[in-house]
């Protein structure tokens, strides 16, 4: 067998696109252990550095999602619709999005993963909502589809388990940042967790994983072109991400800001993607409804208090305070001009917000708020970060991570649209 | 450790010349096991796609010489001078070259390997001599060098353990045939091996592993300058394996023939390369002696009776005859106008010559005589092919690999130079 390891890592070596026998072999032998490590890392090196075309990329993720098993949602009645973001400093979106879309009329199952490194994850933030329960089983998910609408919980072990080796392989192995990978690594997920439409937002700036628009349209076009190829309604948008979303950043905060949204009075950056992402989804889904007015009449806030209630979570406790709060005045009176998403995420993080490794523990109320944003007006000593830990040793690190992550000026910055584009399959 | 890893792996991905730094750090990390298996293939297959500098390569192979032990010569005391081949059909040349050179005043340590495919190993020919012993100490390889002047014997283990390790990674991954991959593995094994100068016999066509001219010159490039930028004196022969070389090919009857060269009736060929590798090393080790006229003088062949009692072998024993014997005869009368190295090997390989996995067995006296070579008259039914074996079921897949091997014609064709080049350091 392992004959057949080194031909498929030799015909992508060589240039050549890799049969469709070729991928289902490959990854099923991976997966159970037939292929070895050492193997497969020559092999994503050789997709890293020679590619793989649309055709290759799709059946390559069908193969992961065919390693594992595929959520039934054949018993939720409403059209299932399904949202992926890329990740981005302060995207807390899914949070106030998913009870919108389902106080539209759709089931919108989130299942969503922890954070690691600079952009924080969804699970970790619902976590700090006291009493809050990530782990449902097919069955619970199910059934809050049909009573609720929405759920955000993690996703169980077994989806795309060749998908979960093979990302830990590249993790150690160099061959991360390679399109046709990344593609079809977040695609298996989601292929298997069985929603018909998936709206992806896919982010681009320095606080996103694409630094730049072209990486992030090329990666937005990769996953939709995979989606089509498996069965799947899907459109992506191209969303700014090089400054913060929103004022909070963290795990409790961003709740506090999700909230606020749900109930008409967040920040307009936040309010504007979570109806746009919204719209998109209910049109996938097939249902004629504008989430605007949906959101400003309470139905969502309300759907959000049934969603957080039905996962043991009580929507009315009070979020976790921090023992230490430090904060950064502005230097200056003038424009705030910048306000690096990076900078800021990378603080939080340190902050206690995320974790360097998947083990650790994150901080519930550790994170910032930006008392101020880029074209924002600031006067000399007013607070314009807020810096939120229970471990004030942190603070040196995050202070060192925001140097030169924020300027004031004279000048007004151009204002940048927030949704760059939006590609339909 | 392993952030050190993933570094050094992305900067040859993205096409950076590694520092000498990240090769002494990557090869002592990965022969101590701190560098992954999975680490270092997606290096190699980076390596392989990206290319090495020469000077890369230099520090690649100097790492590698450097993971192990360094042969010590310092006892001899006639000036020490190798020889390589790159593995050819019938290439029995170490063994009448050793104790000529050694015969014309020099030191020939000829650390060797057993054969696997179809090249024949130096070792395993020897092995056909009854008594004889590959493995000596350090000291008795020194002790030998002094009284005979040649010793033909295994590689110690302590050689180049990090060579040893990435070649047996590379085996299974598809890493195999880069040229700064292949060259530093040969390199690093005859640099460790401690003599002061080299000379390569590089060789091209069917039969070699490097099947084009241009390829075969750029390996003997690639391993000049590795031996210049390490010290050594050294160069190049670019000779044709298009042919088999002599009449004789697998282990007993490739003794016999080196025997027959030692005694002035050897094949054209194999004595004109023979004494053209002599005249190089003597040149590099320094010593004016033209070694043909101590061929023909009986000198190297008492040499080789010394060299092969120093091993405990007996150079009057009657050597392995094969209990079965298939005739091939010439199909028609005309000129013999092909007769394939690759063809020949595969052949004399599946009658027992060689070994399909490293633990096999090889049988002293399996192999194929060639009574014809090239532009030879043959009458048809006259014997054109030998073949030797103690397993008889054997015969069937040698005969079909000697299909299409050989050709009888009315033209004679064109002679090809045996030697093609000479390159120097």
């Amino acid at each position: 067998m392992s004959h057949n390891a080194i031909d498929v890592i030799r015909a992508k070596r060589d240039r050549n696109r890799l049969t469709d026998e070729q991928i289902d072999w490959v990854i099923d032998a991976y997966t159970r252990g037939v292929v070895a490590d050492e193997q497969m890392s020559a092999l994503a090196m050789a997709i890293f550095l020679n590619g793989m075309t649309a055709e290759e990329t799709a059946r390559w993720t069908a193969a992961m999602v065919a390693s594992g098993e595929h959520l039934d949602l054949s018993a939720v009645t409403r059209p299932t619709v399904d949202k992926h973001s890329t990740g981005g400093v302060g995207d807390k979106i899914t949070l106030p999005l998913a009870p919108l879309v389902a106080a539209c009329g759709a089931a919108v199952p989130q299942l969503s993963g922890r954070g690691l490194g600079h952009t924080g994850g969804t699970l970790d933030k619902l976590e700090s909502i006291p009493g809050w329960r990530a782990n449902l089983s097919t069955e619970e998910i199910t059934a809050q589809l049909n009573s609720v609408g929405a759920v955000i919980c993690a996703a169980t072990e077994g989806l795309a388990p060749a998908d979960r080796k093979l990302y830990a392989l590249r993790d150690v192995t160099g061959t991360v940042e390679a399109i046709p990978l990344i593609a079809s690594s977040i695609m298996s997920k989601k292929i298997a967790e069985g929603a018909q439409s998936l709206v992806l937002d896919v982010k681009t700036g320095t606080g996103a994983f694409m630094k730049t628009e072209a990486a992030a349209r090329d990666l937005a076009k990769a996953l939709v072109a995979i989606g089509k190829a498996n069965g799947l309604n899907i459109s992506a948008l191209l969303t700014d991400m090089s400054i913060p979303l929103g004022r909070a950043v963290g795990n409790a905060v961003e709740v506090a800001e999700s909230i606020e949204v749900l109930q008409g009075n967040g920040p307009a950056d936040v309010t504007e993607l979570t109806v746009a992402l919204a719209r998109e989804m209910l049109t996938l889904a097939g249902i004629d409804t504008d989430p605007a007015p949906v959101l400003a009449s309470g139905q969502a806030y309300e759907t959000w208090c049934r969603m957080i209630k039905a996962q043991h979570g009580d929507p009315d406790a009070a979020l976790p305070k921090p023992n230490h709060i430090h904060v950064v005045e502005a230097p200056a009176t003038g424009t705030l001009t910048t306000l690096d998403a990076y900078a800021v995420g990378v603080a939080a993080w340190r902050l206690g917000a995320g974790r360097a490794r998947k083990e650790d523990p994150v901080q519930h109320a550790a994170g910032i708020l930006c008392h101020a944003k880029p074209g924002d007006h600031v006067t000399k000593g007013q607070p314009l970060l807020e810096l939120h830990t229970n471990t004030p040793e942190a603070f040196t690190g995050a202070l060192a991570a925001l140097t030169g992550g924020y300027q004031i000026g004279d000048s007004t910055p151009e204002a940048k649209p927030l949704i760059l584009d939006t590609l339909r399959g």
